[in-house]
């Protein structure tokens, strides 16, 4: 049996499986698992890559009926029941599973594959990480005082994007303040985008209310209403055809199902690209075929509608699909699968975080902070993750001088 | 005042100069210090780059009198005191300091500086990390089980060669044992290559004879009185001809100045090309101009001969130096350096490490191996630094069966 892809869905499916009298082969073509919502830490210098990535074979290094297989599934015959890597490998199997995750949406806008930054992956966070801090630095090596202006745009004002705003103005406060940079604060400029009249359209209007206040408050220009037209090297110009200068633009506008080996799988590509499933899961008229997380377009209840590209879809998907293959494997019919919304949340930097619960109320503020922390915490792989981010956080809640704010393309081409 | 490099020597004289009536630019390609001597375990995935790098904005940011340039120095007009950096900018000085350290010495050695990585900055140990892990990925992935052979070949016996083959048999131990990976232990190799006849060449003979019989036993095949004849992409070819099949070398033989600044620097080139210095570390002739750490010739004592390369030399001289700008600078003579030799150590993997003192006894073995880790937990910079290498190195002793073992190549690549 194969999986395909060691994000949130495709863990969890193999989890399910872990222990089980079944032989289950992981394909992804990173060794790790990335714990995608700490991205954004990660972009900003507040954590390390290692601190939101799990090497996979180490999470299933006691299940001794689950295999990690180094590789990108390039094409998979359904028919013949093999899977085709890029390295020239095949793999056969019975059932397979369609895990691989999205990429970033661009919508066509001109510019934007070439020069925004997208959030998805951890050599996005390291490269926006790297374009942040150079183009710090190339500010202050400005000669000319006043020309030393400076300006980060984030399209998109879903969780993904009010939480980089928040974290792209902590780290110029860092960079300005305690690195003593020879930045005007009032020369700087932290932008966000939404085409959509409010902020993070998932939650309440008071949620959104908030974000913004908090945001604005902080000296996030929040810009709503505001569609992009373009990306160029120098600058984002939007439809009204006023163009804001910058050498960063972070894209989180939202994604799209991950194209090449999803393509072809099952009647008629769904929303976004994704696969269409079947109540269960399962491809309709491929037995053993299945698909889960952002790659699926998973329905919330029987015949319902399609559920958001969401972290917490990937993961019920992910094991409601575990345990229908066992059911399958085992004879047992397959139930439907029910999604479960457990809320939502975002935080707004430091101390402020909107936490919206499905029937309960909206938290906000330092409780929502708190509230945040605790569940992403409990959510990272692994103890020693757990145990880095935690100490991360709480020094730099007491004092951030520190931090990795190292420039790494540098070391790239070194010498 | 410029200090050019941010290495171990540069730091020092800068440290010497924080809070003195002087104005000190450093200049670094890196916005961040490397703490060499533990590069190697991030190479062999038991650190992370961040932990053994720290901004060097940062370490200086209560100095107001010390300023960081990001940019690499192309150009030195001494005459007219002038630095030129790669990016276009001139920077005029009144003191210059060189401390650009040094790189890898391939003795023109056939395809050694194209196929032999060495291990002497951040980008260079996070290249070979990814290459082991690569190189056992392709192994494990190989579908002929008796194909999976694996050879990994590192030249140089000192210090780095010698820690790095302890730390490539016990990343091996632990993708094999703790990750499960299907390839036979015995059809591995870790080959480490030297021409003397002994290892660790600035030791005594009872701490050579310690190092290899502990290496041996501990499964590494240790070569001494062997050159290299040529590295091909697949293979180390011998003097002898004997040809040994690996598609990783690590190059830990030595290293020569940095040359494109200091080239000119002084009357003529010194030994690997360094910086011929005075006494009191200034270059002859040239008021105002100093040398320190890899990139100079530093004399153990007045007329004496050449320190050796290493860590301490470069912190010892930087502090010299410091003091005597210092001394120039509010008008008293200078006075010359003098090596204190402190001693030398090496680790031989877990629980094992020779630390010689100068006129002590050589301490091996357990007791070694402690003073080792506190010794270098003592020089490396920044407390969170201190604490996440304790927290890694004390986890690794009971269990380590997490560790970033992260492809990061792939992330690069991703997409």
């Amino acid at each position: 049996m194969l999986v395909v892809g060691g994000g949130f869905a495709g863990l969890e499916v193999v989890r399910m499986l872990a222990g089980q009298p079944v032989h289950v082969t992981i394909v992804d073509k990173h060794n790790f698992h990335t714990f995608l919502p700490l991205l954004y830490q990660v972009a900003t210098a507040g954590l390390e890559p290692a601190d939101v990535a799990y090497p996979i074979r180490t999470i299933f290094r006691k299940s001794g009926n689950v295999a990690y297989r180094h590789g990108l599934v390039a094409r998979v015959d359904l028919d013949r029941r093999l899977a085709q890597l890029s390295d020239g490998a095949q793999l056969s199997f019975d059932h397979i599973v369609f895990a691989s995750g999205a990429v970033a949406n661009f919508f066509g806008i001109p510019g934007a594959d070439e020069f925004a930054k997208p959030l998805y992956t951890l050599a996005d966070a390291r490269h926006l990480r790297d374009q942040l801090l150079l183009a710090l630095e190339e500010a202050e090596a400005e000669g000319d005082v006043d020309a030393r202006k400076l300006t980060f745009v984030i399209v998109g004002g879903g969780p993904t994007g009010v939480e980089t705003a928040g974290a792209v103005l902590e780290l110029l406060e860092v960079c300005l303040e305690r690195d003593r940079m020879q930045i005007d604060r009032a020369s700087t400029r932290v932008v966000l985008l939404d085409v959509a009249p409010r902020l993070l359209g998932g939650f309440s209007v008071k949620a959104s209310d908030y974000a913004l206040a908090r945001l604005r408050k902080r000296g996030v220009e929040v810009r709503l209403g505001t569609s992009v037209a373009e990306v160029t090297t120098d600058a984002v110009r939007l439809a009204s055809g006023e163009t804001i200068p910058t050498r960063v633009v972070v894209w989180a506008a939202g994604v799209t199902a991950t194209g090449t080996i999803v393509q072809g799988v099952g009647p008629d590509p769904g929303p976004s690209g994704r696969v269409r499933v079947g109540g269960d899961l399962s491809v309709p008229g491929h037995p053993g075929v299945w698909a889960v997380g952002d790659s699926a377009a998973v329905p919330a209840a029987a015949g319902g509608a399609t559920c958001p590209q969401l972290a917490q879809v990937a993961i019920q998907s992910g094991r409601h699909c575990g345990r229908q293959i066992l059911n399958v494997v085992e004879g047992r019919p397959t139930s439907p699968f029910r999604y479960k919304d457990k809320g939502i949340m975002a935080t707004i930097g430091r101390n402020a975080a909107v936490a919206q619960l499905p029937r309960g109320p909206l938290i906000t503020g330092f409780l929502g902070w708190i509230a945040w922390m605790g569940l992403h915490l409990f959510y990272l792989v692994g103890f020693r993750n757990r145990l880095r981010v935690f100490i991360n956080w709480t020094w730099r809640y007491f004092d951030w001088p520190s931090g990795p704010r190292l420039i790494m393309a540098d070391a790239e081409h070194a010498d």
